[in-house]
C-alpha cells in the first residue's frame, strides 16, 4: 500500500486505525508508550508483522520517558518498558521478537552510554521496519509460483499490507502474483467476530484490483465441495518448530475442511513469526477475548442478555495439515522439523 | 414454547416476527397471502416444519379471496395460490409437502362442491398444524436416547420451537433430555449471516434453563481438537431418499469437522422433511441470498461497496458423514437409502 499501516512520524507513531476501515481511513498519533499499546489491544494496528514493527516502536516511544542517564537504571526500566509491551496480546510472537531483538541492542553494547544506546535503539527500530517491508517483498517472490493462472484462492481474516508494515504475507504473494500479470480469484472469508476479511482484505484486495468475492466463514466448505477452491492461502500469528500454527481462530477450521477437500493449505509467515522457544502448538498461548465481540455486531446487541461465549482468537494448526510455509528464504515443506532448522540456518540472501 | 411461532387466529395467521428476537416479541398478523409470503421471503418466520404450517395456513389465506362457487376455477385459482406459496423459499421441502398435502384435500373430494372443501382444507391445515406439535414430540422421545448426562452438544440454526410450531426437532430432543433431568451442554453456533444461532438459539435454550454457550461458526473445530464435544444435532431442511440433508450453511462444514474429530453428528427432521421425489442431495435446490445479508449488518455496512459476494442459505451434508437421524418413527441409520424407505414404510403409531 502506499500508506504503510505504521510508521514512526515526527518522534510518535502514526498508525490506521483498522476498526474504522473500510469506511474510514483515519489514523491514530501514538505520542506516548499507553496510547500504542492501547490500540495494540483494541486492534487499531494488529497482524504479527505490523506488531513487530509496532513493539520497537513502542519500545522508541517508551524509552522517551526514561529521563535517567545511569545505564543501569535505563537497563531495568528498558526491561520493565518491554514487559508492559509483551502484555498487550500475548499470541503473536513477532511482538515478542521485535521486544527481543530491541533488548539484543543493550545486550550487544555493554559498554555503551544511554544516549547512544537510544541512537543504536533507534536505529535498530528503523532496522525492524525496513526488514518487514523487504522480507515482505521476498515471501511475495518465493510463494507467486503457487498461485497459477486462472486459480480459486481462499484465505481468512488478513494477512495483507495492513498486516505488516505495507505489503502483506499471503496477500503479499498475490500481489506478487498479479503484479506479473497472472488472472485468479481470491475467496475471502469475513472472519467473525471482527471481521478482518471483510472488512479489510476485501478492501485491500479491491484496491488493487484482484477479482475478491466475500463468503461467510461457514461457506468455504461448500466451496470447497463445489471445486470452486484450488487453494488456500493465509498468514500465521506464532509457528512452532515442528510446524505447528497459530493463526486467527477459523483457520483450523480451513485447514481441515481443506485436507478433507484435498485441497493444498499454505501459510505465509516471515522468520519473526517461528517461535524458537516452541516446540509444538501445544504451547502457544492462545488470547481469549470478551465475549462482547459475538454478542453485539456493528454496535448492536445481537444475542440475548446473559448467555455465555467462548471467543478464542486464534487457534492451531498441526503440521499435518500443512503443504507448505512461503518465507523470506523458500518454501518450507515436510518434515517440517527439519526443515523449518534448514531453512533459517541459511544465511539472509 | 407457551407461545406457537405460528398460529391461526381470528381467520389470519400469526407469526413471532422472528427478525426482532431475542430483543423483542413481535408477532405479525398476516390477514393475506401476500402479507405472509412477505413475512417467509424475509425470514420473519423459518424453519422447515413451520414453513410446512405457514404453507397450509397461507394456502388458507389465500382461499379467503378465491370468491367463486365453482368447482374447475377454484381449482385452477388453487394451484396458481400453492405455486406463489411455493415461489417464497425453494430449498425446505416442508413447505412443498404441506402444500401437496393441501392439494390432496381437493384431489381426494373431486365432487365435493366449494363451500365443502374450504371445510376440508382447513380441517387439514388443523391438522398439519397439530400433527408438527405431536411429530416434534415424538422426535424428542425418540432422540432423547442420544443425550448422556454430561454431555456437550454443538448445535447450529435454529432447529427449535421457533423452527416449527411449538418444540422443536433437534432443540425438541435436548427439552425431552433436560425434562428427564439430563444435565447436559449445548454450544451454539451463531449461523452467519443472519445469526439464527445468536439470536434464536441462545435465547430458547437460556429461556428453557438448558446450559448454552455462544460461539462463532469458525469455532467449531477447536472446540472439537479440545475434546469438548460429543455430538453434533442440526435440524434439516429437506433430506434425500438417500440420506443426503440440506440445512442451513454451515452445516455441512460442522459435519466435516465432526467425522474428523470422530464425533457423531445427528440430525432430527420429521418425515415431512423427507423429500420423496428426489434421490440423492444434488437435487436439491440451493437458494442463494442477497449479498447484503453479508455486506451490511443492522443497517451498518461492514464490506467495501462494490465487493463480490457468494451467500448460499444451504448446504448438503452427504449421508456418509451422518451417523443418524432422528425422526417421529425413530432413528434411522446407515444404510439410509435402505432405512429411510424401511421406516416410513411404517404406519403412524
Amino acid at each position: 500500500m502506499s500508506i504503510p499501516t505504521i510508521k514512526w512520524v515526527n518522534n510518535s507513531v502514526r498508525i490506521i486505525d483498522q476498526r474504522e476501515l473500510p469506511l474510514k481511513l483515519k489514523f491514530i498519533i501514538c505520542k506516548d508508550i499507553k496510547t500504542l499499546w492501547h490500540a495494540i489491544k483494541v486492534l487499531a494496528v494488529r497482524g504479527a508483522p505490523a506488531l513487530g514493527a509496532a513493539a520497537a516502536f513502542g519500545v522508541l516511544l517508551g524509552i522517551k520517558k526514561i529521563k535517567t542517564q545511569d545505564r543501569k537504571i535505563f537497563d531495568k526500566k528498558f526491561k520493565e518498558l518491554c514487559a508492559y509491551i509483551g502484555s498487550s496480546r500475548p499470541t503473536a510472537v513477532n511482538l515478542f521478537n521485535a521486544l527481543e531483538q530491541m533488548h539484543n541492542v543493550l545486550k550487544a553494547h555493554p559498554a555503551a552510554d544511554v544516549a547512544r544506546l537510544r541512537k543504536l535503539l533507534y536505529d535498530e527500530a528503523m532496522k525492524i521496519f525496513n526488514d518487514d517491508r523487504k522480507v515482505c517483498r521476498r515471501m511475495g517472490v518465493n510463494g507467486d509460483a503457487l498461485i497459477k493462472n486462472g486459480m480459486r484462492v481462499l484465505t481468512i481474516c488478513n494477512a495483507g499490507a495492513l498486516a505488516t508494515v505495507d505489503f502483506g504475507t499471503a496477500l503479499g504473494v498475490m500481489y506478487t502474483a498479479k503484479q506479473k500479470g497472472k488472472k485468479f480469484k481470491v475467496f475471502a472469508s469475513e472472519t467473525r467476530p471482527l471481521l478482518q476479511g471483510a472488512r479489510l482484505t476485501a478492501w485491500e484486495l479491491q484496491k488493487e484490483g484482484i477479482d475478491v468475492t466475500l463468503i461467510c466463514d461457514n461457506m468455504a466448505a461448500t466451496l470447497m465441495a463445489q471445486k470452486k477452491i484450488d487453494m488456500v492461502l493465509t498468514g500465521a500469528d506464532r509457528i512452532a518448530m515442528n510446524g505447528d500454527a497459530a493463526n486467527k481462530i477459523g483457520t483450523y477450521s480451513v485447514a481441515v475442511l481443506a485436507k478433507h477437500h484435498n485441497i493444498p493449505f499454505y501459510l505465509a509467515a516471515p522468520e519473526t513469526t517461528f517461535d524458537k522457544k516452541t516446540k509444538t502448538g501445544k504451547e502457544i498461548p492462545i488470547e481469549e477475548r470478551s465475549g462482547e465481540e459475538i454478542l453485539s455486531f456493528a454496535g448492536k446487541r445481537v444475542a440475548p442478555h446473559g448467555v455465555k461465549t467462548y471467543n478464542p482468537s486464534f487457534d492451531v494448526t498441526p503440521h499435518a495439515l500443512i503443504a507448505g510455509i512461503v518465507t523470506e528464504k523458500g518454501i518450507i515443506r515436510a518434515p517440517f522439523a527439519k526443515n523449518i532448522k534448514k531453512c533459517f540456518a541459511k544465511k539472509s540472501h
